[in-house]
């Protein structure tokens, strides 16, 4: 007799998106005439710039004639590809990562939620609280965890490291020493970064107790100020002890193209394995590789046009950000974030429970935010709001929240 | 201390086609002058289909807009893309599928890999041997088989069911009851198909010992005679019991694309729990849609010109099977299969093991196939072939093979 896997049953509920997307479909259907904008989920807008475009059209006419289709992509990726990612996003930026150290996927969201199976069972992970679901998901489905406790909002068997206003949403080293540490930064949801040094004592930190740090940097596009590590092979150590992962999705648009890719550099060992091997055979035995016109389109992001124009894309969508912060700060709402992310962390008024304050941006003013307690109990009384959104939707979007 | 998955140390050296990929390029680099043919990896070759080439072209344009770009898709797949699925691969043929059962994902191998996360460790599987060995491997990676017996060349705890020419490659019922099932027809790698009636006793079988199906269908387009089902939903009761993975990889030439989904009935309870949410919640929480201008390809295969393009592709492999076949059994070889699938299965000749086959036929005839064994024991001895060459390819390797 089959049997299911129980631990999914521990997940309370539906995925956080898959619930506000429910949400705002009922009040759409029940308010046909509502003006709705959205800034809840993290998707981009603005369409692809002309050098993706172009790649996507030369590309698919390779695949229609016979000398030039493409059939499997090699399992790791394109080496045009991997080549140009080693080069331009670590080597010219001081970091020793080489061509096959990387492994281009179908997103960062997979390879987030994939990472875990390399790992054994009995691995304790730790996780900012708030933090992106799919962190802490993916390991309750493989048994990492414990029961959901309704009454603190959390599954038993993780550590948990609070990201409040008192520390500056920065995490501090936890005193129980977890085996797994997911890190973000810049984060989502809360847009704060980590500094270098900062960062280093994590490094240092997981080298000493024989930890991994899974460092997602998918936002890593977004950085505007100095002294903010891009990736974290910028601190020294960290090809011992350290996993990253980047996305195309937010750097050039790629929410719905699917492109990502994850560095395992070939020092890190764990148990005396190196984890290369562990993931170059999870990849090999259960994906077959990004589509060669998606390798393509990528590999159009790191010429010189292709670079300017997604440089513009983000220029535009942290013109938002901008608009957002100084928005809120001004309508009177406490307000980060959103200097080197494109993510805005409000507190909501009158001690307003995120799903309360969700439901009457909806109502009143036909916004869409994320509800800072989809991310953690301490996201309590806070919301996320996007810079994605047009610039036009933006600024309507501020003038609706000065008349709440 | 982190520690790893102890159970990837299990599987033996790597991926089957990983190896062959190696064997391949470090002959090829000894002769650079070799002139090899490929009928090893099953790998389509003919150039994608005019309508596909013209639907990626123009969902390029629209992702080039504002007005019409496209983000994140929906989870389980766009509905244009799901409602055709239903219509022309199910209703239309009597099954009773909705759209709402089908999961539009990055392709079969992808599905067919993760699909046993949602089962309990403990469920038995049972596979034909030989077996497509993804089936397998993404199971020993998830404990739920024992160690590797190097003697046997099998996994402990894994109920194998031979597949040989005594049963015309037909896997019998099991004698030792399993809880998940693998069944792949039309067969890779043997090319052999089940009748309606046979696959009818699996499904009975299944309801009886409260067994789960999980049919590979990926080849249903192969198929060209009569009363072979193109799916499992064609039995009855088959709803209750079995999950169905299809491909446009073979069907259309989707490999280097990447499209494909998986079919889980509403009515497929186990342990009063519909697999139908925990698949859905998998999807939701590890996979982020497959990239709309794929999907807008995969709904191209069904338009009338589309339908009538990727069927002339079919009938031209099944053109070169056809030569295959006819050219082996000149040659003296015996071989089967290349009727309702694209892959010939030959048996070695004068006991050769499928390696020592695989290299000869590399270093004589400078063609590649892929040997019987990597699929399991019962494929010792054994060859596949694969009708994806060009027809030149396939005519000139038959040719190599009546001088070996």
């Amino acid at each position: 007799m089959a049997t299911i896997n129980r631990n999914y049953l521990k997940l309370p509920g539906s995925y956080l998106f898959s619930t506000i997307g429910r949400k705002v479909k009922e009040y759409g259907e029940q308010n046909p005439e509502a003006d709705i904008i959205r800034l809840g989920i993290g998707d981009v807008t603005r369409p692809l710039a002309p050098s993706i475009i172009q790649a996507l059209h030369s590309a698919v006419e390779e695949m229609s004639k016979e000398e030039s289709f493409k059939g499997y992509a090699p399992d790791l990726g394109y080496e045009f590809l991997r080549d140009i990612i080693a080069k331009k996003d670590y080597q010219e930026r001081g970091c020793q990562i080489q061509a096959d150290e990387i492994f281009v996927s179908d997103g960062a969201k997979s390879d987030c939620g994939n990472i875990q199976e390399i790992f054994g069972v009995e691995n304790k992970i730790a996780v900012c609280d708030p933090v992106y679901p799919v962190y802490v998901d993916s390991n309750v489905m493989a048994g990492r965890t414990g029961e959901y406790d309704v009454a603190s909002q959390r599954f038993h068997g993780v550590i948990y490291m609070p990201c409040t206003e008192e520390n500056g949403f920065m995490p501090e080293l936890p005193k129980e020493v977890p085996d797994l540490i997911y890190l973000c930064f810049p984060n989502n949801p809360t847009g704060a970064v980590m500094k270098k040094a900062d960062l280093q004592r994590w490094v240092d930190y997981a080298r000493e107790h024989k930890a991994v740090i899974l460092y997602d940097s998918a936002y890593e596009a977004y950085i505007s100020e100095e002294d903010v590590p891009h990736s974290i092979y910028e601190c020294e150590g960290a090809r011992e002890c350290a996993i990253e992962f980047r996305s195309f999705s937010k750097t050039a648009g790629f929410t719905g193209l699917r492109l990502g890719y994850t560095v395992v550099p070939k020092d890190l060992l764990v148990e005396g394995v190196a984890l290369h091997s562990l993931w170059a055979r999870r990849h090999g035995t259960k994906f077959n590789g990004a589509p060669y016109i998606v390798q393509k389109a990528g590999e159009a992001v790191y010429s010189l046009a292709g670079r300017k124009e997604v440089e513009e894309q983000i220029a535009y969508y942290m013109g938002n950000a901008k608009i957002i912060l100084e928005g809120l700060q001004a309508a009177g709402f406490e307000a980060s974030g959103g200097k080197n992310a494109p993510y805005i962390w409000l507190k909501t008024p009158n001690c307003m429970t995120s799903w309360e304050f969700f439901d009457m941006l909806l109502e009143k003013a036909n916004v869409v935010g994320t509800p800072g307690s989809g991310f953690g109990p301490h996201g309590e009384h806070y919301f996320r709001l996007t810079a994605f959104g047009s610039r036009e939707n933006t600024i309507r979007a501020m003038e609706r929240f000065k008349s709440l």
